[in-house]
């Protein structure tokens, strides 16, 4: 998809929470991400709210940054008002303000189809008795 | 960790949401959770506020059909006060209604160490351009 040497930028875009240590989590998530990804990615994090950075200013420092490739991963379990509007409505505002760059934005996080299985991974190995 | 035929069971506990669709997604995520795990399983779900059925209900129905050991998975991504504190103080509750039931509880799906594979996979497959 790439036809330049222009680094690939991530955004793990998060809803925000008034309790510090959850957008903490996000953040330190962000990190485990661009370490599974490696080298040759940029990869930020940020809130729709509630918290900082917004999606849009952290979009703004991805191209500042250099990228020309942003793909959003909306990281919401379920598809409500802010994964079917308020996103689709920030992501359509950063491409008119950035024409140059292609920002796309995947599935949000809860429709994966690997979840079940996942969660099943998770039943058998319970944390507390 | 079983020592008898009885079935175990599975709740799946998300917050729950204003929006019905969004309580259907964790209804159905359930259902292929039970097909992921395999005949044998009972597997249902329940929501903290907001939506039916209750955490308490939900654990009341799976113990009257025959569970006596219950693995309860909070569907959150962040540790906030619901899982910190509200799930908690409810399977504390639920012990002590069915002293006979061994209910335990997973970490929260957030901190699953996979999440970061599973974020990196999907931004392999945007969904829009």
């Amino acid at each position: 998809m790439r036809t330049d040497n222009s680094p690939q930028a991530v955004l793990l875009a998060a809803h925000g929470s008034r309790v510090t240590e959850s957008n903490e989590e996000i953040e330190a998530l962000a990190g485990r991400l661009a370490a599974a990804l490696g080298p040759g990615w940029l990869v930020s994090h940020a809130f729709l709210e509630l918290a900082r950075p917004s999606i849009p200013d952290a979009i703004d420092v991805l191209v500042h940054d250099g990228a020309r490739h942003v793909v959003l991963v909306p990281y919401f379990l379920s598809a409500g008002r802010h994964v079917s509007t308020d996103i689709p409505a920030i992501v359509a505002a950063a491409r008119k303000r950035h024409p140059g760059v292609e920002i796309e934005t995947t599935g949000h996080f809860g429709a994966q189809e690997t979840l079940p299985k996942l969660l099943a991974a998770m039943v058998s190995t319970p944390a507390t008795g």
